[in-house]
């Protein structure tokens, strides 16, 4: 296998490393800063170095994007453009602009955006590591006419690098980001901001900041560069996040204020429960059970299955796609965990019009 | 030394574990629960059992009131009403309220307010540990008339169990905390609030949640007992900091709406610096120096002193009380870390009417 990394810092980097190390793959990079390619050839993330996008994406089984947000458009038409069957993937946090802007292009069918939950306090090469996805998420953003055998590919690697692969489209995909990692960096910001004001009015230094607040906090102001981003390509999103915030504020002002101890009682053990609730969704559980179904073989097909699969919040352990010798149909084995998901993943399937059977273990 | 734990939790119980074993003290407990009790003891946070708080408070030279915030005021009167010459203090999360009623007391100037910056994620006695307060900031809010050798016992035997007292009045007290405690708990809340609502619409599961939203949330819905209190009795405030944070997120959601990158580049990189200021004010700097004043041994003096230095954000290291033989008069010596630092604090000296000396090391 020949993976194409398109930008070799602490994701892509990542990806090369882990790439050779678990999928045998000789890995081949490209980034504008040669002295950065010089020292991924050292660290062991690439193989060779390519001179541009499209010569790195030539001849590769996955090219992977792994540039700034604002950089992606460019680097995934150049990396299509190169020809071949490579499917293009990207690693950015956002995907409606991108997932927009490649709808358009000729091989769009090759393109699947992505997006690992997956980060380390510093960046750059020099902080690779072949586990930097061990365990996690990896949304795959396929557009309704992505090709199953690419998608295919592109999921299979992704969990031999030890991620969890979950379709989701780019829309969901960056509402449930805006809730879960932008409003936090937004409320970060403003609660510094705010404790340097009130450290100013009230003493000429700060206090002791107790450990609720250096939680709240750590990602206060994080790579402005990489943020600001983020923020402009969701922004429409975030900022009516932050409006529903500010609403879910206002009530919680009025129910302090009250003063009244039955009120207030009744709003925080309302969050505990909500956090509850957070933490059982992040439970797995039952040993695995095998469903196959019968597809036809044709773009969009597989897409549709992960995504539908996706959306209900059913967690594939794996899944693979086997063309029929025809070419014309195709068989999909996924493994999901536990009897009532197995149930619900074949209802799911069936709903989309395809015969599904649940293999039991050892059969 | 003799100490009275007035309410034998993770706190209580980790003040007789560190007063047994640092300043080989007995300690006497009282708890309304007595299988709580029993546990103390078998645990050796506490020596003794008191049946009532006046009984464990009577001949103790200081007694903790460590009870959730809405009993304290019993507790402390209950303490003082024991006679005797114990300091009595307590270790609530809001301090106002409390400071207020004790005031009316005609023991009062044996009452010092406290609040230590230290606990775990779990409650109760179990959970004690002699070195919970170790490095910790423990905050003291004495009245204007709390007497200088009460005030003085107390902060050196917290200082010798391992944290770092600093005098604060009650009502700075109660805003800073607000800040970097209270309000934190009100976002985290107001957070998983609206992530379960953004679950609901998206997908029957919640997704992945990254790193920064658990950082962020890790609070949301803490004991509600517990916080219900702490709302309550500092509800004016933390109203008003959520009024102000809502203001710096409409401006948030604003300058991310414009999706101009320059504008939301230079909004993050604010609170980058923030960040940065707020980290800096954390940081310690110097050899110790030692500042030796002259004061008038009357009720509230050394409390004044220790108030102004805290107010300039002034970190005393180490702080003692030497009364003259004639008790009209003593001398208070400070240790200060840094050059500057010294020099400051000796200033503040000066500014409040007292002569003092920094002496050279070795001297």
């Amino acid at each position: 296998m020949r993976i194409a990394v398109l930008g070799v810092g602490l994701i892509g980097g990542s990806i090369g490393l882990a790439s050779r190390d678990r999928l045998g793959a000789r890995v081949v990079g490209y980034d504008p800063d040669q002295g950065i390619l010089d020292r991924a050839l050292e660290l062991g993330a690439i193989d060779e170095v390519a001179p541009s996008p499209a010569e790195a994406a030539a001849g590769a089984d996955i090219a992977f994007c792994a540039a700034p947000v604002r950089e992606l458009p460019g680097l995934v038409e150049a990396a299509l453009a190169a020809g071949g069957d490579a499917v293009v993937s990207d690693v950015g946090s956002t995907k409606r602009e991108l997932v927009a802007r490649v709808a358009a292009h000729p091989d769009a069918e090759r393109f699947i955006g992505g997006h690992p939950i997956a980060g380390a306090e510093s960046a750059g090469v020099e902080h690779a590591r072949a586990d930097l996805f061990d365990g996690a998420r990896w949304y795959l953003t396929p557009s309704p006419t992505a090709s199953g055998v690419h998608y295919d590919r592109l999921q299979r690697a992704i969990a031999e690098i030890g991620a969890r692969p979950q379709a989701i489209d780019a829309e969901s995909h960056d509402r449930l980001l805006a809730t879960v990692s932008h409003l936090p960096h937004v409320l970060a910001n403003a609660l510094v901001g705010q404790a340097v004001a009130a450290a100013s009015e009230e003493a000429e230094r700060l206090p002791e900041a107790g450990p609720s607040f250096r939680d709240a906090t750590r990602v206060a102001g994080a790579n402005p560069r990489i943020w600001a981003d983020i923020f402009a390509s969701n922004a429409d999103v975030v900022a009516a996040e932050i409006d529903a915030v500010v609403e879910r504020l206002r009530e919680a002002a009025a129910v302090i204020r009250s003063g009244d101890r039955d009120r207030i009682y009744a709003w925080q053990q309302e969050a505990r429960s909500a956090r509850a609730r957070l933490m059982e969704g992040a439970r797995t559980a039952g040993p695995l059970r095998e469903l196959r179904a019968s597809v036809a073989n044709r773009p969009g097909t597989l897409a549709e299955l992960a995504l539908a699969l996706g959306r209900a919040g059913v967690n594939i352990e794996d899944m693979a796609l086997y063309p029929a010798p025809d070419m014309r149909t195709g068989a999909v084995t996924m493994w999901v965990a536990g009897d009532a998901e197995a149930e619900r993943a074949a209802d799911i399937v069936r709903g989309l019009g395809h015969s599904v059977d649940i293999v039991s273990e050892g059969q």
